[in-house]
């Protein structure tokens, strides 16, 4: 790992702008592995969250896995309070609850994503985030 | 990530010694997500060998993928070149198909490995990788 100064070099490629129809603010997107190389279970990527990027509201048929490897940045469930996220923490997002997760407003936040797919699907989005939930979160931090 | 001269940080805990009849050398393992946490589909961990440190010979009933996130080190198939594995390498792993992976002789190597689980179970191990076996991996390395 190159690092200096915490100027972090990333593990893996940085990859490509998320859909803007899927995430608010500079969000940067990398395969690691696809669906058909691992029998349809699950695919994994990289999600690099520049600070105020997130995700929009959604929902896992059958849950995902983040492992967070660099920076700091929030998980939320819809009605309860903001978690954050820094360098090394998991979480096991369970199927069917709607949530988000991105970077704090101070902070970049990069993670891996393991996103179990059923019935071909392994996400269900919905609204963005606002600016003023966002806010909320990041009032006190 | 803290790092200075190359010396790293991992991102999670070193975890606990991974059992002798399952690995040669020195080798840790940090289970990152438990099966029951995602509805036993797999389990995620992180495993740091040291160098000359590697599994026995094994097979994933229903594969394994690999991230590799500090290091140098070896991947090889039964009858098969080794591939080298450094800093963001991945490997998908598919099912039945006799391995071993390890860090390099001069380096540790650090992956994180998602083991899927079918019927109970992540892998079936098989014999150590000899020295004779690892020493001619390393010979041209």
């Amino acid at each position: 790992m190159e690092a200096t100064n915490n100027q972090t070099v990333s593990i893996f490629p940085l990859g490509n702008p998320g859909p803007t129809e899927w995430f608010s603010g500079e969000v940067h997107v990398q395969t690691l592995v696809a669906p058909e190389q691992m029998e349809g279970l699950y695919t994994v990527g990289q999600v690099t969250f520049s600070p105020c990027g997130r995700t929009n509201w959604h929902t896992h048929p059958i849950g995902q896995v983040l492992l967070v490897t660099e920076g700091k940045g929030w998980y939320q469930e819809r009605g309860k309070p903001a978690q954050v996220l820094t360098q090394g923490t998991t979480v096991a997002i369970p199927k069917d609850v709607e949530h988000w997760h991105g970077a704090s407003a101070d902070s970049n936040m990069v993670h891996i994503a393991i996103s179990n797919i059923t019935d071909g699907s392994s996400v269900t989005w919905m609204t963005p985030v606002t600016d003023e939930e966002y806010a909320e979160v990041n009032k006190n931090n």
